[in-house]
């Protein structure tokens, strides 16, 4: 029985043929069984381990089929060569299950993410989900369409022309988890080596994603307009990501004489280049003076806007579900090269917003959140009225946040810090800024307050007060 | 008052300043306030239109937002210079609600992409789901961590030690929604101009996403172990992306041999070059001989696989959650490049799937789906005896497809064709293959069995009989 020494454990939890498997395998791995070594037949091994043949030959196949042994026809069994040591490491080991945020916890947090969720709807969610998944439709757990469901996009189509302006068929909406994503699949759309104007300061994750994926961002200066075309002109660029209802993080709306100037842009490419707008529509829905400035993809006649937003910020930042609005001339590229990737978000998600729109909820959510961000909004800005020999308010007309630029010579460090010593977290402008061009002033800080109560918001504005107009 | 007539509507859904708005948008649009014009001053229009101040004031304020009029201090409201028509086009039209699907129905489908979803546990999905939503918990609405939840993490890295022999922190698990996905994620961290080998035939998709991305895509001859290594080197990639526990869609099983040889070219390069090899686990749950093969990362001493699953072939394929391993040594890079792009599944589908594994109701399912899906891999190859004389088959192994080579001199544009005229759709393995090395010799098909019943594919055989061997 040439050395093979197992000693079988019939009460043992593992089968028989497991055992046996693992035997040989150790015994290949230590060396006991050298390359080229012969084994017993499994008739023979069978005989010798007092086991059925079917257990050996399981044992055998198993080794077989993870290249440990091979079967030469009418010779036998013998061990593989094995190039390098195969050696499974002992358990894993444990995670300390701790992150490591490095980050400390302030009393007040002005963060320009922040978002209320004590207005979530959680019942009707709640209803909405559980109507869903009574319906034990096999349907809703097939992979859907890499576009979105029909549904939505119809849902989103109407939501879109009636809230925001946008002239858009379902076939032009892709449905994606996440602006980052559909940025991604955009890069996917148009291949490398796409040449992209953006504004500086922006929303640096649109930065960073475009230029690690090797494309050349040209850094365009602003005015109090937004992106000067003139300059765009001269960058070379063939695709321009603006954000004309809510420049993020200025907060400057575009005026229409400018997003005219962007589309007439747009549709003068010469020989034959094809020039894109990339509108991101991101908090547009928060507006606290009038109503809602219309997208510029609605003033578009030339088929040139691609327009992106979301309902991560509008219901809540943990559901995934973002949306792009191509134009009709890109189908065709989105199709031959972009169509292939599985949608990202889950049918049931994609289905429960569909009933959350169509049922009028999203419409009274908006509503609420509109009256609260309202509410904080009016009180912050109360509040600042005691800061006005030291600073100024901009991008207060919409959104969920606000800057303040100091004009008593403070700059953003320094209000940082003052202001964390008080146990207030306020945000430098400086980190938006990309590029070469447009260095920041170093005096300008943002304050978000949408997760912050009016009743917070006074406090930490007393503090800030401890914090910046001690000494004044 | 110029000529501004204006006939206001107390009774009309709009409130009085959006009529007003929209009488002077109008009036600007249509050229009949032309640029520089002057407007009344609020007070007159208020007086003349005998509504409050505060209403005109609010219409001024939008048209002013909107960039349609200016404020110039001390001398009042002028019409802008609108370069070009605004023009709001009308009501979006109707989309069709049909897709052009140009696809017909068969009565038969081996799709190798169906999954069985008559085994979903919609019991059990519904009482998690209802768990998670009936805890009001804010947390589950906050932007989670852009890797996935930690607790998702810590489950997925136990089970992938105990089924597939992956030795994996959870600090080195990224959750994504879908492969795809988290493909482009790995393209963004490794920015353009990766230089990858893949096999032909191979996962179109990826060779795909690779492409459209400005990869250089190298293809590397197979053989029955696999991926050719004396092949891959001579390439010149320094990333390798296989599919060791069962190649797609040849359903190959790499031996230890070949895989060790992969692991050392991997750990070989030179001057300071870092190679990787993507494994990509695919569907290597279903296996119908002895226990899953262990993934190649299992084997992997020096840090250099990136291994990647997916839920969405075990559990259902519109659960988006695939998972991403990524080695010790890319995760500074991970962090620099890749993390800012946030999670791309929802907290609760990501907290559902945790309690999914954790309470061992995963295990019970891909269990029952083994179960299944061997009845109807036994049930196919039993009748698939008959072809005996006109094929051969290869890869039934595992996975849930299987390929036929005609051996009789049938091509695969004829099989489908003879099927497709007795129902039975059957697929052409020639649209895997990729690149110009490793030409389709064209007398393959791909039959998935995961989506019809044994009683189904009993029947679907007997059609295939009437197709294929009528004549023989």
């Amino acid at each position: 029985m040439n050395d093979l020494t197992i000693s079988l454990d019939v009460h043992a939890s593992a089968p028989l043929y497991e055992q046996i498997y693992n035997y040989i395998k150790n015994e290949i791995q230590s060396g006991g069984l050298p390359f080229k070594e012969r084994l017993p037949s499994s008739r023979k091994l069978a005989d010798y381990l007092q086991v059925s043949r079917t257990t050996v030959n399981m044992a055998y196949e198993q080794l077989t089929a993870e290249g440990f042994i091979e079967a030469v026809p009418h010779r036998g069994y013998f061990v593989c060569d094995l190039e390098g040591l195969v050696h499974l490491k002992p358990a894993v080991a444990q995670s300390t299950g701790r992150k490591d945020s490095g980050e400390k916890a302030y009393p007040f947090d002005f963060s320009p993410h922040g978002v209320d969720l004590n207005s979530f709807p959680h019942n009707v969610w709640r209803k909405l989900s559980k109507e869903l998944l009574q319906e034990e439709d096999k349907y809703m757990f097939r992979l859907g369409d890499p576009q979105g469901e029909p549904k939505l996009r119809e849902t989103i189509a109407v939501y879109l022309h009636q809230a925001r302006g946008v002239n858009a068929l379902p076939e032009q909406i892709i449905v994606g988890a996440g602006n980052d994503f559909l940025l991604l699949l955009l890069c996917s759309m148009f291949g490398g080596g796409m040449k992209i104007a953006m504004e500086s300061p922006t929303y640096r994750k649109a930065y960073d994603l475009f230029r690690n994926l090797s494309n050349d961002v040209q850094i365009v200066e602003m005015d109090e307009s937004g992106m000067r075309v003139d300059q765009l002109e001269k960058t070379g660029a063939w695709l321009a990501y603006v954000m004309p209802s809510h420049q993020y993080p200025l907060g400057t709306v575009m005026p229409v004489k400018r997003r005219m100037q962007l589309l007439l842009w747009a549709k003068s490419g010469k020989d034959g280049e094809e020039r894109y707008i990339i509108e991101d529509d991101y908090d547009s829905e928060f507006r606290y003076k009038g109503k809602p400035v219309p997208a510029l993809q609605g003033y578009d006649r030339d088929d040139r806007v691609i327009y992106i937003g979301t309902f991560s910020k509008s219901i809540a930042p943990s559901i995934r579900v973002s949306y792009l609005v191509l134009p009709q001339r890109l189908m065709d590229l989105y199709k031959a090269r972009a169509r292939n990737i599985s949608s990202t978000v889950s049918r049931i998600d994609q289905m429960l917003i569909a009933g959350f729109l169509n049922e009028g909820y999203y419409e009274r959510h908006l509503n609420r959140m509109r009256a609260v961000y309202r509410g904080r909004h009016d009180a912050l800005l109360e509040e600042l009225k005691a800061f006005r020999g030291i600073c100024r308010v901009s991008g207060e007309n919409a959104g969920v946040h606000l800057l303040l630029t100091f004009t008593n010579g403070m700059t953003e460090e320094e209000a940082i810090h003052r202001a964390a010593a008080q146990g207030v977290r306020v945000y430098g402008l400086s980190g938006y800024y990309v590029g070469e061009t447009g260095k920041p002033a170093r005096d300008t800080v943002i304050l978000g307050y949408a997760s912050l109560s009016e009743q917070e918001i006074r406090e930490a504005a007393r503090r800030l007060q401890t914090a910046w107009l001690a000494g004044e």
